[in-house]
Order: structure tokens, then sequence, then C-alpha cells
């Protein structure tokens, strides 16, 4: 399979989205956010989507041209994406929040009317760039979720992501970005191609039984909730935040065409200690990667250091795309005169 | 084992603070708060309680005589307990929060220098009642800690749990209140005293390797995080809140005396459609409880409905103490002349 340059990938990228119709700076910033998902080995949410999201711009499902509209009222923000790229208004979002953070102690920022935003970690990481504690919530789609309640039987909820990034002193912000179903729908659907079975505990079939057929969750089954009672309790909190607070609809009772994100910002200087809060990370951070790791791992992680420590790798060795996604990029590229 | 009726319980420990030197006020608080605990089922967080904080008063860890004292700029109540009862810290915190909330959209508030909250669902659950979404996060002890790293082999983080709650339109609030862990602690060292397993998943022994030995957790094991990593990735966020954020101090790298307790209240009118986000609220709910069941489970629930039908059930018919916890609270009146 070809392996590209990040810098060499996401100038192609953009070029294919300004082909499609979208401004230079729009098209920089879908490509840069696609990008940099593949650096941390999130290839899900990475340039596997450039066919997608260009059959959308021919269908009007995303505006290319849209750009996001902010209106902010003391500590609350909300951004409304005109149905443009999910990644422009949920940009705008982290930045305000953490503007708004800034000023107030704690903000919050929402996007609707947005397409699929990427990454949700990017957000929150963004956010606390500029020095905030920023807590993210996005509400997806499919209509009738993937997901099945805790003791149900029926997919109801969608894969809903949390993340948060926490600054840090001397180390970069710790990032945590997951599924609130015990695995995101992504690496079920690459097992099923690779005719792999699922781990125990992932997934149950049409009749409700608990299956390691990767396949069942594409007939009539279901992902469960991530620790049981606790991922069906975040997911929910993540329909209610997204779908119902912010207003991007719950896929669960009606039309949610696109994302709905809640971004919390909450300022350590408000708390009056915000060098001896940078310090109190550092010091959790040392003894959590310090400490005795279980047999079979080199050391303990920080949330995020996987997704740091394979960027690190990408950057040098480039991006690997496997054939069939380079092959939809260079279509793309020919249909739209991009060379 | 002797059953109580909730008001006759609530009553001899409200007597029973007072006699240990606490206001009448605050005594009736903190009687409620762990009585309310009993009804819900949560008899961990319940009037087993009683005789852990009179030995605190006793030693001077928890002055029973303290108010808590607020300080709020705009959107940021900071509140300090004096080194109180948790739980009266913890409730101003929650009406705050949503007082605050309501008039800024979002806000947030700490509690600091508090002696042990309770349950953390009843502030979220609170403050829900003032109408706001509350988000609830409190880093607790032992120093040390009782549950390890995803990846790790020995205990670094406490339970820390997190909680929500989020107003519905035409039924009561959806309460969620979990720990971080695999398991509370509480249920492992109920299981050891009982001489049963704990299942599959929840402990670890002091060489790392998984075990269903309760008592494995007081001889150098760990609890695991609920779902690995994103309980890990959780249980960190809470520690890091309260612990770094709020200001209570990390178990983990020094000192941490107390809870810390972060509130975070929304306000969804602050979105301009309040009655919408509840109808919103009200159809999820619905579309949930109406989903076909898993095999053996009578009906999907919502968080929170599990403790709200112990409620109903003890509400009426009294709750059970059993012996050994009674003979506490007798013991204790008598000491301090109660009857």
């Amino acid at each position: 399979m070809p392996t590209l340059a990040a810098g060499e990938l996401q100038d192609l990228v953009g070029r294919i989205f300004v082909a499609a119709g979208a401004p230079a700076a729009s098209a920089g910033i879908v490509a840069a956010s696609l990008v940099l998902s593949n650096l941390k080995g999130v290839d899900s949410h990475g340039v596997m989507r450039v066919p997608e999201y260009l059959g959308h711009i021919e269908s009007g499902r995303i505006v290319a041209a849209a750009e996001p509209h902010v209106e902010r009222k003391g500590a609350v923000v909300r951004v409304s994406g005109g149905w443009g790229f999910g990644q422009l208004a949920a940009r705008e979002a982290a930045l305000q929040s953490a503007a708004a953070g800034r000023e107030a102690g704690v903000a919050v920022a929402t996007a609707t009317e947005v397409h699929h935003i990427g990454r949700l970690g990017e957000y929150v990481e963004l956010a606390a760039a500029e020095g905030v504690v920023a807590l993210g919530f996005c509400n997806t789609g499919p209509p009738g979720g993937r997901v099945a309640p805790f003791g149900g039987k029926r997919a109801m909820l969608a894969t809903n992501p949390i993340a948060y990034a926490v600054p840090a002193g001397s180390r970069p912000p710790i990032v945590a970005d997951f599924s609130t179903s015990a695995a995101a729908e992504g690496k079920v659907r690459l097992m099923h191609q690779n005719g792999l079975q699922t781990p125990d505990g992932w997934l149950i079939d049409a009749d409700g039984r608990p299956t390691r057929d990767a396949g069942a969750l594409y007939e009539g089954g279901a992902l469960l909730p991530a620790g049981g009672h606790r991922g069906y309790a975040l997911g929910l909190l993540v329909e209610l935040l997204g779908g119902a607070l912010a207003g991007a609809g719950c896929a669960l009772v009606g039309d949610a065409p696109g994302n709905g994100l809640v971004l919390v910002a909450l300022d350590p200087a408000a708390w009056g200690h915000r060098a001896g809060f940078l310090a109190d990370v550092d010091a959790v951070a040392e003894a959590l990667v310090e400490s005795e790791p279980a047999e079979g791992v080199d050391r303990v992680r920080l949330p995020g250091e996987p997704e740091a420590e394979m960027e690190a790798v990408r950057r040098v060795e480039g991006i690997p795309i496997p054939e069939g996604i380079w092959q939809g990029l260079v279509g793309a590229a020919g249909r739209l005169g991009v060379h």
C-alpha cells in the first residue's frame, strides 16, 4: 500500500475539496483535520472519508461554501454550521469555548447544523491548547442507532463519543476520546470485512444473544454499551446533550441529520491557582506513567499517549494508505481535474 | 434484621449528630442525606456511615459545627466546607450551581475542605430539580487509591464517581451515578465479608493477575477500571477535576484528606428551547423504556430507575438495617445519651 507524507496527503485532499467547491481556507481545515486523524492512527476518521464527503457535497447534504455562524451570549456560545463541513463549526466551537472560558471561568459552546465533525478528540485538544480543561460530547447517527441500551435487545443509541483534554505543565495535554459503546463501529466493520471474530462482550445478534460474529451488527444485531450500565448512561447523556440541549436532534426518536457537539471549558485560573493546577497534573501524570505495568505491558500510558506515539511515527515514516482508499482518492482527484 | 421507617431512622440519626455537637439544621441535612441513600438502595452510603462520622468528629477530622462558606464570581462558585460534614457543602454547591447556571446559562460549583459528601447522585438530582442539566465529578480517597490504571498492576486512582441528572418534562429527571472502577469498593468489601467470589473483570491480585478472590483487594491487589481504557480515562478526569482544578488534592501524589466535588450546570433555556428540550428528553426516555428487553429482563430501564424503584418500596415497607449496623447506631445513641 502507498505511504504518503502528511503534508503531501493534506495538500492532495485540500485540492480535491477546493475542486469540489470549498473555499481554500475551509478545504485546508478539513484536509488537516482528516490527515491529523490518520496521523493519530484513527484511520476511520481519516482521508477514507473523502469520497463520502464528496458524495454529500454532490447530493447537497454538505454545503461546501458554508461558513459557521457564531452567536455568543456571555458564557454560552452557539455555532451553527449552515450544513457545511462539520470540522469548520467544531473548530470554531473549540476556539470560542476556550476564549469564553478564559473570560468567564466556565463556558459552553455547541455546534449544530453540521455534518460529520471528524474526531472529537481534536477539538478538546484545540481548546486545551488555549489553556482550559475541555470536556466534549458529540451525538451522531445513524437513525435507529447502533448500540443497545443496558438490558435491551435492540440498537437504540449511537456510539456517541466523549472526550476531554486537560492541560499539563511540562508535558502535552492529557487527551482522552472514546465511544460509549463497547467498541467503535468502524472496528467491527473492519473485522467483518476481514472475516474476523469480535471479542466477547462487544455484540449481540438480532435475537439479543451474545455473539462474536461481526456481521451480526449489520443483520439486526447491536453493539453493547461499554461497561454495561455505565456506557449506557454515558451514551444517553451524550444523546441528550448533543441532540436535545444543543438541538441537533436525537436519531433515536426522529431526524438527526448531523452531529450535535457540546464543549464545556473550565479555566483553572478561575480557581486562583493555575500554576498549582499544572503542577498537580504533571505530578499525577508522572506517578501514573512511572507506576508498575501489568504483565506483557511495557509501561503504563496516559490517555492519548498511544495516539501521540503513532503520530510521532507517522510524521516521520509517513501515513500508510490502503490500496482501496488510495484508489478512491486518486479517482476523485481525476474526476475533479486535480493533478 | 430490624426494619425502620425512613422518618424514624432519620430522626434517630439527626438526634445522634446533634448530641455529637452538630447544629440541628446541619444534623437534619446529613441525616436526610444518609437515609436517602438507604432509600435508594445504596446502603454503602447510608446510615452505616454514622459510626465512622462520629469517629471523625471525635478525632477532629469533621468539625461538626462548621458551616460552608460560598464565594461566587459570575458563573464560578467555590464552596469551602471548613472541614464540616461534606453533605452541607455539596448541597450548597448543588443549589448554587443551579442558581448560577440559570443566570449565566452555564455555571460550575466546586466544593473542597469537605469530608465524605455521601452519594454523588443526590447533588446532581438536587440541581436538576432546579431545572438544569447537572454533571458531577468527585475525587475520593484513600491515599494510594484502589483502582489500577489501564495496563497497570498497582492501585493508583480512587473509585472516583461520575454522575449526571437531566430534567425531563413529564417524568422525574434521568439520574446516573457510578464509579469509574469495574465495581464500587463497598461491593467487594461486602463479598469479602460474606466469603463470596467477585465476577470476572473486577479485580487483580498483588501480582497483577486477574482474580475472583474479593480479599485480594485488601492484600495488595486492585480494582480494574470500568471498561478498560475508558474507565481509566474517566477516573483520571475525576482526579484532575476534583483534586487539581477544585483543589481538594490528589490522593495519588500527596495528601487528599477529603472529597473534591465539581458540579457543572447547563440551563437548556440558554439555547432558547426549554420546552422542546424537555419534550425531547421525554421522547428519548419513552423510546428507551418501550424498547425490546433482553432475555430475562422484564423491561429496559433508564439510569436511576432501579434506585427510584427501590425508594418507592422502602418508603412504604421501611429500610432493613443489618443487625451489626443497627447495634452500631443503638450503641452510639446510648453513648451520646440519645433516647
